[in-house]
């Protein structure tokens, strides 16, 4: 297992900067005035392809050797991976195959395919997805991007968190929401390098809470296929990305289904922005712990906006 | 009638700079290729009470002796000066009354009450606006900032493309959405002073098209209570816009309900913004005359991002 270094952060952020947006700090006095915080919302939404999943697939795909790149990469992803490989192996101009779970959102299969990739579909738990997932490595020669425990990948969402320490001065914590560890990795990997005395928070759904019994428990706890509505953040803790969180994580919050969609709809209303139920777990986890974050400057990581705006999930029907 | 100068929108930026933000630009490759242009998104849907009119609205409230200040500020609007009115009110710390038709978007006039105005309601047309409007200034001896046709209104407005010219450089045309025409005016006395090579287009629902009629006709055309999803686009030209309109625009291009929609659905999806229907309107032009915007550089203002999330144009039922 390698492990990337601080080093591998600069050379991704190098290395994407044409293929990546630097994107913008929002804030909110509303918000602040309900979380007692100063919050300050780190908009991967308006990253490329929606999410900040462009950094770490980016890395990858614009890592390879031309002999490499030539057989194409594939992924398994429960959404904003797969499309971020899409993404960026269509701006090398190589081919990407992404196997989805059947019950994926049809807006995230489309946009696979809108920017050039092909879906393979599989059935929606982790082992479905791993087994057609081998088929399609060994029919196609296809380099494999895994969406998290990959250390190119993890080095590239690493970018987030430098662009943000840069973005705002003298933050005294960071939330990032926690599915299988990838951008929570990254932000571990570049704060303990550059700002060590920032505190690192995870935030998870609590019908999808393995990454929090994980770090109760010491090792990491892999549940197969849980049921939340923050849909990208069903996958379990590898090795790599609990190196990462075992080390540098402070705690992981958790938080109900309600809370979630509240959260979501409140910044919809409130700043403006899509952003996808996974995102809006982190708000979710300060408005529910005040006293964590109370007068505290807090960066806050919204990690996608790819919903489909035909089902919203405050829409019942 | 005070026209207001270049030097009004100095002051009033200098005025306004701790109550509004200095907004993002925002830009989307998978638009710009659909456009054929270079697209310069200016995100005043991302302004404090979600419109740019809180701009207006700020120097209008923060420019007052506090003798006057002290008896309130009144207006009517069809929805966003109102509540950008009450927020600029609120941050003053005195009263504030909106006239709104009975047929304004809830999510409005819960944001008005939200800012700590009060509102009185009308019927939907402009005849009886104003009529209730005379009422509610003869009761309560409150300062009339008009929502568009006041030169401290307009001045504030200009601020936003002054922010525009400094973040873009090199634009060939700026573009946006016109109703009153308060922010085609602000933009019309800034660029013509600091730009003045930029040509300025004014965008307008087909089904509200009084600004174009009266562009055709050389006067001011007004139509009372026309419909549109844009319903921030209902009220007609005044003599002050009037002023600017018939001096600086290039042209006013009219687009259909559905390409309003269909540019604001755009937006959102791949832009991952909230914007209100009129926002949508500059777009919807420019998708429908490529010829006019091919491989230019053009600032396209989006105006606001209120709308009741409950109820959106592409959910029937």
């Amino acid at each position: 297992m390698y492990i990337p270094t601080f080093d591998d952060v600069l050379a991704a952020h190098d290395r994407i900067a044409p293929y990546v947006h630097k994107t913008p700090v929002l804030t909110s006095s509303t918000i602040d005035a309900m979380a007692g915080a100063k919050l300050f919302f780190k908009c991967e939404n308006l990253q490329k392809a929606g999410a900040f999943k462009a950094r770490g697939a980016s890395n990858a795909v614009f890592g390879l050797s031309d002999a490499d790149a030539a057989r194409g990469v594939a992924t398994h992803s429960s959404g904003n991976h797969g499309l971020c490989l899409s993404y960026a192996a269509g701006r090398r101009g190589i081919p990407c195959t992404v196997v989805m779970p059947r019950t994926a959102p049809q807006a995230k299969k489309d946009a696979v395919r809108g920017y050039g990739g092909r879906v393979v579909e599989c059935e929606p738990s982790t082992s479905s997805r791993e087994a057609v997932f081998a088929e399609v490595v060994a029919e196609s020669g296809a380099e494999f991007v895994h969406p998290y425990n990959d250390p190119r990948v993890i080095a590239g969402q690493g970018t987030c968190s430098r662009e943000l320490a840069s973005q705002v001065p003298d933050l005294d914590a960071v939330i990032a929401p926690i599915g299988g560890g990838g951008m929570v990795s990254g932000t571990c990997l570049t704060l303990s390098n550059i700002a060590p005395k920032v505190k690192i928070y995870a935030a998870e759904p609590a019908q999808a809470d393995d990454a929090a019994r994980s770090f109760r428990a010491g090792h990491i706890i892999a549940d197969d296929a849980p049921e939340t509505v923050a849909d990208g953040l069903k996958v379990p803790l590898k090795d790599l990305t609990w190196h990462f969180v075992q080390r540098h994580v402070t705690d992981i919050l958790t938080v109900s289904e309600e809370e979630i969609v509240e959260a979501m709809k409140l910044m919809w209303k409130r700043m403006k922005i899509i952003v996808e139920p996974s995102s809006a777990v982190p708000l979710a986890a300060i408005l529910r712990n005040p006293d964590v974050f109370r007068g505290k400057r807090v960066g806050v990581v919204i990690t996608g906006g790819n919903v489909d705006l035909d089902k919203l999930p405050w829409m019942k029907g």
